[in-house]
Formats: structure tokens, sequence, C-alpha cells
């Protein structure tokens, strides 16, 4: 049983479990002020070319999600999302839980556009609705699609002429930006988003993702935020000695387009098939159209999430590809779609 | 430079490293349903003797103690904590963050009695006031004392006659349960306490704490708190490789004897200088009461926290031994306490 | 400038004001425990029949519902609405303010079913997503509709069958129990919904509406969540002596039967002028669809909101009665209407 | 039985209530927005010679407090307050049930100065603890002292200095307004705090209380919050009819007047009959301390409350005089006193 169910599902690239070996017994002081941390923040804002943004080192998506739009929105403002969005139906409310709520948005293919959210707020024009403030969007998305540079600048002018924060999740990001579509670089993303974050569990990391603070008046004391939270860890190094292997070099783009690689392979081929995808996915995350009874043979051989329904006969599955898919096992899996007729 | 700072200077015992490795790129699903996980799971029934208690794996301490406490309390319940509690002074507020108040109890050594407790809800009649739900306790304590036996089962019945929740913040009870002074086995606490955690952090684990719920009302949908939350991890395995690793044989108890050892060592020979300690600590912090002057000469070779200032003259510092801590380190500080006079 | 713009554009009924000038000078203890308070909760109770109801007198409509649903769920259980339900968009967030998401479901008329809440909670397996637990409804709806007692017998059964709580809002219950089409009686109330309230303000109160708790688990120490929501009035008399005039004879009703004649005139007349309705509104509130250019001239004689665009030319209006609404502007304004074509 | 319990045993004052009865049938806007409630805000205004401030009515002390109190905050920052303070130990636990901390001062006499503000600015250095933010002080105090000019201009100098809130209940401003120890004004206020409530409930009103936002920066979408916490009155009329009332001339400081001038009566006598007091207290509050045998017999005549046990054989009582306390009960007292030896 080889399971395409999701891109956390080995532990962490060899590297990282190399460089947590070797740092191991070094004396560091805890809560994130450990050299590791301090270098690995400074070494990701070198990559950005940017000396301006704060950046945090956060145990998970949930976590980094509902301890940064808590500390950016003031009771009374909401997040908008795609009703796609994983803070809507995949967080257990977290966002609602610190007191704040999420305004759904249908968007075609899992993507927000400045009419999305002009529609919201005309929708909400005085106090007895929330004030929609913070646009959350996420790169990949949910649905494996991405953002193209002009859809991010037209979101993020649309964002600053109206004050709005514009907020990405990045838990796929590296697939997103290594993907075969991708025009922004990681160096581009200050300038477009008032904050993100560079996920590391779904890329390789055991645990870890970096929130990137850009605009200034969100920064102030976002160190509090993360202790009320939970999120300080005291074995801070944990993070900083992982982000700090994953940009020494190319590590963390490598797995990336590897995870992409594959998912590739496997999409080409389902195509060849005339197999449907439930959308057009050039990231690590792809949603092929199969039959419910070809699908029941599929799972004896491999592990996936069924999707969602498509018609009494089809449902869409989620085949997710990662830094640690095999590559003979994508092959097999090709070869056992290609009985599909 | 030397660090008696805490227990969490350095990584983790490299038979947890080793226990990454090993299981490295074996597939298993995610947020906790690993194999690694349940059988941590099993593994710590099995070393208290019961069946019926609930047990979830967590990050870290603060994270542990909001989640559990705002799952178990209803919206106008306080916690009751002695004033030197974790949840009181250093938690950035995580707990009210949550809604809910903690009263504060003066207590002599950090401990808390049935007649602390019993002034607090004779101080809280009516609606007008939070009403006292939870009773916070540590053990170790914050100051590095430790509860009997007799202790214990006097604040539980008190705890059961007045429908209290006793809840136990476990960060260093590996310290606590092999202290010299010790009478309480892991196996007693389930009937003792409502809940409790056992700290792995502070004991030797990268990171990672283990929740055990022992009453029944607490235990329902424990997982959507944790979730909401941002604690359950996509790597769960993280979590529970290290707690299969700490309890497979005896190696979370021979660290925290290790830890014991050397803060034994250190306490013997400092009450032989002649030097008076702030507190009563068998456990693995000590307090020693320090000439101002001569803890400036110290912070030259060691790094501590001053703990508090006692007179003008003199303050107390703590000294925090751990698994890791080495024994020529410990005769070296040694050797420099003997030049106090 | 004559009002339809809603049911609390006037005072109170005289009747009530004198009440509070009678009992003016009384000295009464505080927050709900004066005298008027408890006879009030006591003839509450024997209108409906029941004593073993708890009855707590409050201030407004938001209010109680935010109290009331925090009180009642835990922190990973969420409540669910009507798209158009009053909590999802006209409470400012009010709820997620509490830490609680609110579902919200698309439904015919405004009113909840069974299969409305079975999708939501086939849609809601596991604790990745909140726990769909309190069903909230409200008679009569945001759009004028009213619950049939079989509609709410099936809602209630599937809700006991589920462990779902069942809670109404009756800011205007007054409206739907006197509709010439309702046939649910007050004392049917209790055994069908778990906590529903009886509003005043919208029917000729100053402030205050009456929450019923109805089932058991619901009741304990709910006045601890109203003074903690700030809803314990010093003066609680306030509260008591209204609803005891409300309730000592007819005058509730009497209010609700006038407010729902004057729309019956209304929706009659506007009828036979061939004006479509947006909605099937058998209560004191009528949407009534009409060219744009004409609603500007109605504009200029009466105030009302205008509810929603219905195509590029019209849109509905919403007319509002209420126990204060005079017949002779009724007339009025069905005479302007007369001259729409 | 006469009550000295408190100052809201009675209605409210006559003149309200005719003002009720006289506008009761003026159709108006809801939530505030009626032209009651805007005059009656620029009434205030006036009344302090200030254009630049913001005014809302609320209907309680309570609600105010934690409506400001979490507006003003961000999720990290903590309110500080006399161990005395209102919001401390009698709205249970409503400001941490939106999430903040309050740091409990022990202070003589209930009031706090810059030293003890500055010891917990201290004692909280970093992100492990809360940011301590807002100062709440309450004038009259809740045992009855009052603010000297003095005494709040170096509160206010140091807030500024600090950048810290400085927040006033005045819940009892009325009688703190006219102690004869007073030398405070209303139009004062705006430039020593940041913020203050102008107390309707205790000082003759059925409802009512008047917040001041002064500064600028804590004013935007101030209703928001006080819809979101269900405090925006649908018949908003019912505040700003009475606070109309209450400044249209000098009724408001007649009252208060009144009060303390029972208050005066009642602590020169018993002065006189050589018992002493808890604290000073020149307002509308005292708190003699009795035998308490002697408590008992007041009981049969009197209603009051016992604040604290002074020593095994005494207690102090609470006397609270209003704008509706009769002087000839007063006096009966009085005699009722002197029977004291």
């Amino acid at each position: 049983m080889y399971s395409f169910k999701n891109d956390y599902s080995e532990g962490a690239h060899p590297r990282i479990l190399n460089a947590l070996m070797e740092s191991n017994l070094v004396q560091e002081d805890g809560y994130g002020e450990d050299q590791f941390s301090r270098k690995a923040v400074e070494l990701l804002k070198e990559k950005m070319g940017r000396t301006d943004v704060d950046i945090y080192l956060l145990s998970g998506g949930t976590q980094t999600n509902l301890i940064a739009i808590s500390a950016f929105l003031r009771p009374h403002e909401a997040a908008m999302a795609a009703s796609t969005g994983h803070i809507l139906g995949h967080e257990t409310g977290a966002i609602e839980a610190t007191g704040h709520k999420i305004l759904s948005i249908e968007a075609e293919n899992g993507k927000l556009t400045p009419s999305h959210v002009q529609a919201v707020l005309d929708g909400h024009p005085d106090e007895h609705m929330v004030k929609p403030k913070l646009v959350y969007i996420s790169n990949s998305t949910e649905i494996g699609s991405i953002y193209k540079k002009s859809e991010l600048e037209q979101l993020s002018d649309f964002c600053k002429k109206n004050k709005l924060i514009l907020y990405m999740d990045g838990a796929r990001l590296g697939s997103a930006l290594c993907s075969e579509e991708n025009d922004i670089q990681l160096s581009d993303l200050p300038t477009l988003v008032d904050a993100f974050y560079i996920g590391g569990t779904k890329n390789g990391a055991l645990i870890g993702e970096a929130l990137v603070i850009c605009r200034d008046s969100l920064k102030e004391d976002f160190r509090y935020h993360m202790k009320q939270k939970g999120a300080l860890l005291a074995k801070g190094r944990l993070l900083g000695i992982q982000f700090l292997e994953l940009f020494r070099d190319n590590l963390f783009f490598e797995m990336a387009m590897h995870a992409n690689k594959m998912a590739t392979l496997l999409r080409e081929e389902i195509s060849k098939a005339n197999i449907q995808f439930l959308t057009h996915s050039p990231s690590n995350q792809i949603f092929p159209i199969l039959p419910n009874a070809f699908i029941t043979e599929l799972e004896k051989k491999y592990s996936f999430h069924i999707w969602e329904k498509v018609d009494s006969d089809h449902s869409a599955i989620r085949l997710v590809t990662s830094w640690a898919t095999k590559e003979d096992e994508v092959v097999a899996l090709i070869e056992d779609l290609k009985k599909y007729k």
C-alpha cells in the first residue's frame, strides 16, 4: 500500500535530521532566541533580499494562521476567504475561536479576485455587520491552483486601496513557486502581500512554518501573540535548525521541484488516459475524476483522499506528491490508472 | 560559558534522534493517527496500569495547559493557582485569552492545600464573581518543591467533595517522580488527579508533552480542541516516536534521575558552603541565595537566571540541571561556589 | 414622513410606562432579584403551563442570542442557521466573538428542515471541522415566514435524535404566534425547543426579552453568563415590571394582533394592486417588489428599508407594522401604492 | 424595612419617567441614531466644553467596562486595577472573558498611583508575560474614596509617558464630582483620562451610562464593538431621553448632591457616636465598623451589605445613599445607631 494521501506522510528530508544530530548537544537559549533560529531568520531575509520584514518560526499551519490573523485584526474585523480556504472548513473553527468571523466567497478555482472582495465590502456597509478587513488567500490553493503574478498584483493593489490586509497561507508555497506555470519569486512576496508563511511541514521539514510579516503596522509585539497561543517552543532551535538547512542552499526548492515533477508525470499520463480533472492544478496536488468502482479497486493498492462526489457514479480523488514520493510508485500508479476506460 | 539556565538548552537524547532517523521514511497517517503515536499511547497506559485514561500528545507546556483548561471549563468558571504557578505569570495570559480568569493564591513553597482552595470558594459565593472550578498545581512546582502523596491525596479528596477539577502541570514531572523525597508513582496519578501531563520537552525530548485525561466527563471530543488551538501536528509521528522511545524502557526516568543527581550534588555542596536557599527544592531546580557581586562574577562563566531579589545585597539565582548536564561542569561550578564566603 | 421601517420606532405601550410610574419608588433588590422580575417569571411559567423551565429577562435580541449560545456550547461546537438568520449577518459577529462558528444554510423562505441540518452533519465528520451542535431558528423569521407546528415537530424530533440543541429566536414571536396561519401555542414551545425567547422590544416593551430554558442540562449557572456578558441590569426591575404588564392580561398578544392586522391590510391591498412579494410572510413584515423609480417616490412620504435588488429595475422593500402602527397611515400608504401600475 | 443597600433600589427620578412619557409616540430611528440620543451626546459635549470627544450611551457598568476595555486593548495587553476594582472581583470575569488578564494591585484606599503602576511595569519585562497597557481606576472608588485633581494629574502624566491607557469607571462619578472634598470638574476629565463613563444607573436613571472616549486612537469603529457585545439597543432612545433629561439642567448633579448630603449626615453622626470607619469615604458610600450583634439588630429594620469582617466580633457594613434616600429614614437610622456603645 503506497500513500498519495498527502505530503506529510514521511518524516523529514535526511539532511534535516542530520542537521539536528550535528547540533544536538550545543547549548542554546530557549524560545527562538537560539543562534540557529536567529541565523535562519537572517538567511530567509537574504533569500528575499529584504531586511525590513519580521520573520517568526512556528510549528504548523493552523497555528500560524490563527496567531497571525488574531494578532492582525481588531475584535470586530473579519477575514475573507474562498469557500475552499483551509481556515474556513478544515481548522475546526480556529479563527472563530479567537473571536473573528470568516466571510466565505465562492471562487472559481479557489482563487480570489478584487471583484470577489469588492462584493463582500459592498455587502457590509455598517456596524450591524462585521468589518471585512483581512483577505486570506493560499498559494498553492487547497485545490492545487496557483496565483499568477498579475493576479496577485491586482489583488494587492485592491487591498492597499481599500486598507485591507492581504495574507497568504503558504503551506504549499514551495510547490507553487516551483510550478511550471509560476511567474512569482519568493522575493516578490513582501511587496505583494502584508504577511505570508513559507510552509516547511508539507515540504520536507519535520515541522515548521516561517511567518513573514511585511507591513510595519502588523509587526509590533508579535512574540507576545506566539507565546499566548502556546507557539513559542522552549526548544525553538528545532525550528531554526530546520529552516537553516532548508535554505542553506537550494534544498527547499529542490524538494518542491521533485514533488511537482512527480505530480506532472501523473497529470500528463492521466490526461493521456482520457481522464478528466476536477480542477486545473499545476502543483503537487491533482484531482482526477474516476468511476467509483474503479476508485474502490485503486484503494486496494494506494491510499488517497476521495475529495468529492462529481455525479452518482464518479468522484474526484486527490493525489498528492512530495519530496519523498518515489518515481517507481508513480509509474506503478500510472500503470494501474491506464486500466481505466 | 556553561548554562544552568534551564533544562531545555540542548536538543534531545541521542536515542530519540536515532528513533526519528530509523522511522523516517515509513509512510504514516497524519495528525496523531500514525502507528507510533498509537503505540506510545498504549505504552503509557501500560506504564500506568490503566486502560481507562485518554492520552494525547502535544507540543509544549503552555499549549497543553491552555487547551486542557479551556476544554475542561465552561465560560464562567475559573482556575485557581499558586501565585508562583506558571499559568499565572509566565504564559502571557494564555488562559485568560481563552476567556477564563485565574485566581491567584499565596502559597507557601508553591504548593496548594485544601484550606487554600476552601478560602477561594468562600470568597466566591455568587454569580457576581467567577465560579472557581479547576485547581491547577504543578509537580515539581515552579520553585522546585514536590508534592508528597499524602498532600496530593488530601487535595484530591477535597476536590472530589467540592466537584472541582484537579489538574497537574507535569512539565517537570520526571524530576518530581525521581526525587529522593518522592513517594508518588506514575500509576498513582490517574486516581489522584483529573488530568495531568508528562513533560517531555524538559526531560530529554525535542518537544512533546503527554496529556493524560483521567476523569470520564473531561474526555469527550478532546481532539477537536487540539485542532482548534493549532496543536494537531500534521506529522504527529514526531511526538509519537519520541514518547515511544522515552517509555520503551526506562529512558524517561533515567534522564530525570541524572538531572536530579546533578542537582543533589550542587545542593549538598552549596549547603556545605553555608549558602542559604530560597526554598526547599528536592528536584532539578535549586535556588541558592548569593551576594550580588558574587553573582556578577559567576555570570562570567555560567549562564543562569537571577530569580529574585532577597535584600539589597543578595539575590536568589536559579540553577537547573537536566539529562544533559555534565558532571564535570557541576564540579567546576561547585569549585567556583566554594569561593563564596 | 411616517415610518414603516421597523417595529421599534416608538417607545412603549402606555400601560408599560404607567406600570413603571406606579412602582417607581418601591425599594427593591437589584440584578433581577426584585419582586417584579420574580413575579414576571412565575407569570410566564403559568402562561406556558410549565413549572420546569427557567426564565431570565434580558435587554435585547443580540445580547440574548450571544449569551444563550455561548453558554450552551462547548468551544469546538458550532451553531447552524439559515443564511437569512439574524445571528449570521446582522449581529456584527457576536457569536463568533464568543468563539463559535456559525454554519450557514441556504434555506427556502428562511426556515430550516431536518434535511438541511442532516446535510451539515454529513459534511462535518471529524475533528478537523467544528462540531455542529445548535440549530438556530427564528419565528417569525427575518423574512416574515413562520413555522407550522408540524415543521417544528419534525425539526424537534430530528434534533433530539441527533443530540442537537434547538434554539428559537423569538424577537418577533408575538407576531408569529398571532399570525392567521399559526397553529402553535406558547405552551407548545417548551416541548418543541430546548430554549427560546419571547421578544418584548419588537412588541411594545421599552426593552426586554424573556429567555426560556427548557432543557435541564442547559440551565446550570445561567445567571453567571448573564453577568459575565454585562446583561445583569442593576435595576432588573425595569425588565420585570414590563413583562409583568405584558402578560398580566393579554396585552402582549393584543399588540401582536394589531401589528399583524395592519400587515394583513397592507398585504391584501398590495396583492390586489397586482404587486408581487419577495416571500410569503404572514406576519408583521412584508416585502413587496416595486420599480426603483416608484420606490424613490414612496421614500418622500414614508421611511422603510430597501431590502434587496430583484432585477435592474426592481427592488423588494420591507414594510414593518407594530402595536403602534396607525390604521390611517396604513390606509394612506395603500392609496399611494395603488398609484403603482 | 428601609434599604441602604445600594443606590439603585428605586426606579428613576420622576422627571426621567415624565420625559419617557412625553416622547413616547414620536417615531425615531433605532440603535442610538434617534434625535434624543444625538442631542444627549451634543449636550454632554457642551457640558464638558469639548467637541473632540466621542460619546456612546450604554446600559450598564459591566457592559461598558467590558466593551471599552476589549475595544481598546490588543489580545496580549492587560488591564491593571486596584484589588478592590469592580472589574476584578465583581464582574464574573467579564474582562477575562474577552481575553484579557487583569493585574491586581494592592492599593491603599482603592486608589492607584504612578508608583503602583510602575511596579507592575517593572514586573512585566517581556513576552512571557502579558503587556500591561490599561490602567483602570474608579471615581468614586468601590470603597467610597475619591481622586484629588493632583492625584489624577500625576497618574495621567505617568500614563502618557508610558503609553498607557487611563480609563475611569464612573459608575458613581456624580457622587465623586459632588463630594465636598472634590476639586475636579467634569470638563477636566477629557484632558486627564483617555476614556471614562458617566454613570446614570446609580444616579437616578432607569439604566444608562455615557461612555466618553477622549483619545483619538481609541475612537475608531466603536459602534461595531457595541453591537458585537449586544449593547446597541434597538430603542436606543431609552438611553438618549434619560441623559437628555439628566443634563438638560442640573438634575444629574442635584441628585448626586442629595445622595452625598444624606451620606454626610450619616457619617457625621456616626463619627459623633464614636464609631470607626473602615475607610475614608467622602462620597455616597460609607463603611462604619460595628459589633456583629449590633449589626444583627440593625438588620431587623434596615437592609445593607455586610462588607467585611474586621475582627472576630466586628464587621464593616456598607451604607449607600442615593437621590431617593429619604432624610427621615436617615434620621431614624442615626437614632438607631446612637444606641451603639
